[in-house]
């Protein structure tokens, strides 16, 4: 068992977490769910709730110190503050609209950022059984087994992930899909699958090759995300090639060996 | 054990050609794979041929009077010529895209047409163990469970799927990306998965709601997928209205009650 207050310790309390949360989603996952409206293509469910409830428990009572920021209670709250202090980023459910539609790419995202920099990053998949986790400077793991990014150097082979955002203006959806356009050119192909913290996982397993969204609704979609790219030998950014910003609602993410052009090629899309 | 010849006997020896070539496909899954190139974002590995070749030689066996329709033998031979004769059209993956780089969406598709009409399928995913099967007229299943499409009648409540097929001429892409720019102001969300057979399985279980594609390989593609979403209670036909013809490489599936507010938004869309 890990020491008290390790990194290591928080890895374990976090898929503790992840996992307890888990149980809830997979067996809501194929029932009626009551679903409530935050806007029009946006959604929030009971189960969202419940399983945000149960992680905050969870690690309050594990680190009665620690901060804790989390997709519904900012929601419900307004403002959120990310300071130095060990702090829990929590998407109690990446992937609502999935898990609303039985569409299976649902998972619970715990980030622990420390100093800011994410540092413990779990994201579990409770329908397809993956658990992703990674500590800084320690790697990247799926189900306990080492992973890593692809090893695609170029565009046209690369396997390329976006999301659509659920703002539905029509500025935005221009922008969304004129970005597309200029990007299908140089791809391989395109994936969607509904789910930022897994698409980040994606691209941490090989995957996907090239993963990049605007416009996501927090820190929570990509606090653990962004350190299991990174453990996995990856890299994290902004879409305009700058440095990752968690509080920023930007990220791009892919292998080293691609990131310029895959700069390059957004830039060129804007 | 179904009588020979019967349809019952058609899908268990369609299921068991599936599984045999499932199993080649799962034990390659994490492998690295050795890739040839049809054109510069299609692929064909090794694997694809294989599981034709387990697949054909099955069928011959059990069927020698059958018609044989696959992917990877008519990209060789040219032509496909589809007769009222029983006929089995294979894919043997679904996805290969999917298969090369890990992506868990990849599925062998068994269709048989009798008198052109599709009349037994089977889809199996064997990365997430997921078995659609369906005979005509007598329901469509998951892993031996009933399903049913989606009972959503509104489209801003909807989720979509489409894909972005091999074709990277401008003109095609323009239209691929300006009518993903027209529907996304009227939909919830899209999603891309990178098989279009998974993509009919999953209006059949109503994961998605609506679906659409212009432009893919063949019949191999949706000739087991359109049966499932029929017998689950869902629609299939052409994007723009009229009839569903299986060798037009243009299809669109949904529940009945969003059928004609989703003709006219991709009427809408073009």
């Amino acid at each position: 068992m890990a020491q008290k207050g390790s990194v290591e310790d928080f890895l374990a309390m976090a898929v503790d977490a992840a996992k307890s949360a888990g149980e809830i989603i997979r067996s809501a996952f194929y029932q009626t769910k009551r679903v409530e409206h935050k806007g029009e293509v946006d959604l929030v469910t009971e189960t969202d709730k419940k399983c945000e409830e149960v992680i905050f428990d969870f690690l309050k009572l594990q680190y009665p110190d620690h901060k804790l920021i989390g997709e519904e209670t900012a929601a419900a709250c307004g403002t959120i503050e990310l300071t130095d202090e060990p702090t829990w980023i929590v998407d109690p459910i990446d992937g609502t609209t999935n898990f609303v539609h039985g569409f299976p790419f649902v998972c619970v995202s715990i980030g622990l950022t420390i100093g800011r920099i994410p540092t413990v990053g779990v994201v579990y998949n409770p329908i397809m059984d993956e658990l992703f986790t990674a500590i800084r400077g320690k790697g990247a793991f799926l189900n306990g087994k080492p992973i890593k990014v692809s090893s695609q150097s170029e565009l046209v082979k690369s396997l390329l992930a976006t999301e659509v955002a659920a703002n539905r203006e029509k500025a935005i959806i221009d922008a969304v899909t004129n970005r597309i356009n200029s990007l299908l050119f140089k791809v391989r192909s395109l994936r969607m699958t509904g789910s930022c913290a897994l698409d980040l996982c994606g691209i941490a397993c090989g995957r996907n090759d090239m993963f990049y969204l605007v416009g996501f609704g927090g820190p929570w979609d990509v606090a653990a995300g962004a350190v299991i790219v990174t453990e996995a030998g990856g890299l994290v950014f902004d879409p305009s090639g700058k440095d990752f910003d968690i509080t920023s609602q930007r990220v791009a993410a892919s292998n080293p060996l691609i990131k310029d052009a895959f700069i390059e090629a957004l830039q060129q899309s804007e």
